[in-house]
């Protein structure tokens, strides 16, 4: 029997499949299935932000399962969150898809959407499906801060830039695949299924950092981002960040510097803040450098000439 | 000199330049350009609601105008908002399109966008932008009721069927363009341009609306909608509805009856709601047919034989 397709099921057989995968939290009033969802909101605020992914250019079918898919799309949105110093708790997702995809993709996608969802005790509450030449998913997830959000423009001279999380091991992994090779294991997961430190965000707030982004387009670019929006300038030193063997080994079968995936990388979510040098660094945070008068990223005093991150046209 | 492309202008330059189209609301304490806005939100409730377009599905770049499909992609997405009796405040969007596409389209894209959201007073506080094959713009918005939402489920035997705004209008237009023809410019224009009833999803659930939903899907289909979630059935007079002179001439034209465009189509948003049948119903509502007990949805006491929606698979 042939698989049944998107088309097979249907946009409302689709969607009651859907939705039966997105158990509902307590914040949420009216949940999907209506023409808007109604949520309860604490605080009198809400922080929310947007991503998209699109085959082809965030993922390939053939380099992650649709679980794994569904794990990044829900982490990278996740993740902006976190680096808010604040905790999701509401997402909405639009799938667009071809009508030929085989409807398992979608469920498993959800799936892995939802457990990735689970970990932070955020909820899917509304959507939409339709037709389109490549799938492409957008993500809005919509979550709450208890104390003033972390900016990426509040770093100050004399702050320590830290960082949480993994950093690198995506890039490393996403270098293996795209030259055809499955292996070192352990980049190519960290890539297939990111785990960006999501207590590390709260714990930043928390302890006063004053700067806070996502790496999402490479670290260093990312600190380009705080070094412009605060108009300081952040010297990176590399000793500091973690260089692990895997990396040594995807650069040596790829002719690369390791250094490169950890500075450059941008996959794996990691959060990079700035705090009052005076202040001990929460759990999960460690220093990488320094932010000072001026402006621009230097790693090591110098200006880094490979390669910073990614642009998205 | 060659027209500028996205790829010309980049993301950032993009972003740069979209982000000056977009005016901040009061309720904006941190909007574009962080890993997140964040928004002061009243009455300790949100309505939120998202939905895709996608280029060749929901709109052809020469049928309508890049103007044009950002009024219609907001107009979609506050559409729903109004359908819950509430009023929008905040949107986001995530924006795929291919890199040679002319920046000048995503610019007046955007204008549009905004005239549309200044109708009601609502703010683009954030997105995304990214390469993709064919345009996919996402739209996520979030409003606030002051009273309970009107759900579809709230229909009771006994109530009155009502509409408020344009309906069959852009579904005449989009069977004009269709078939490769500019007029009657009425449809076309009412096609091109959607002019959803603002004013009336707060009036219904004023009034005491006991289910609302916005016709996207068209009138038949929702009125079905309204019946499955209700458990009701619904009748629709024919001869309350609308068949002005552009509807038949389109029809003797199409070889079409000219009430279908009025049953099934939905690119206007009208609204569809029921009220308690001794109440008055609100400015820019009319009575178009009745609920009864039972189940399904029938035209003058009888089945509908005709196309009654829009599938999305």
């Amino acid at each position: 029997m042939a698989e049944q397709t998107l088309a097979d099921i249907g946009e409302f057989g689709l969607i009651a499949e859907l939705t039966k995968r997105f158990p509902q939290g307590e914040q949420v009033v009216v949940g999907p299935g209506d023409d808007a969802a109604l949520l309860r909101i604490r605080n009198g605020h809400v922080v929310v932000s947007t991503d998209l992914l699109v085959e082809g250019r965030h993922f390939r079918r053939d380099w992650a399962s649709a679980a794994d898919v569904g794990h990044r799309a829900a982490a990278q949105n996740l993740s902006d969150i976190n680096a808010m110093g604040g905790r999701a708790h509401s997402l909405t997702v639009g799938f667009a898809a071809p009508p030929d995809l085989p409807a398992r993709w979608a469920l498993e996608f959800a799936d892995g959407f939802a457990e990735e969802c689970a970990l932070v005790g955020a909820s899917v509450v509304g959507g939409d499906v339709t037709r389109s030449a490549q799938i492409v998913v957008s993500v809005t997830v919509l979550g709450s801060v208890t104390q003033a959000p972390v900016l990426r423009s509040g770093a100050r001279p004399g702050d320590v830039l830290a960082l949480a999380g993994r950093q690198g091991w995506a890039a490393a992994g996403l270098a293996v695949l795209g030259r055809g090779f499955r292996s070192p294991r352990a980049v190519v997961a960290a890539y297939q299924r990111p785990e960006p430190p999501y207590a590390a965000g709260p714990a930043a707030a928390a302890a006063g950092a004053t700067a806070m982004v996502d790496v999402s387009d490479g670290l260093l670019a990312e600190a380009g981002h705080l070094a412009s929006a605060s108009g300081v300038a952040i010297d990176v030193t590399s000793g500091s960040l973690e260089v692990p063997e895997p990396f040594r080994a995807v650069a040596a079968a790829l002719n690369a510097d390791p250094l490169s995936f950890a500075l450059s990388g941008g996959d794996d979510h990691a959060l990079l803040a700035t705090f009052p040098s005076a202040s001990a660094l929460p759990e999960g945070w460690r220093e990488i450098g320094s932010v000072s008068d001026g402006d621009g990223v230097t790693v090591d005093g110098k200006p880094y000439d490979g390669p910073t991150g990614w642009t998205h046209f």
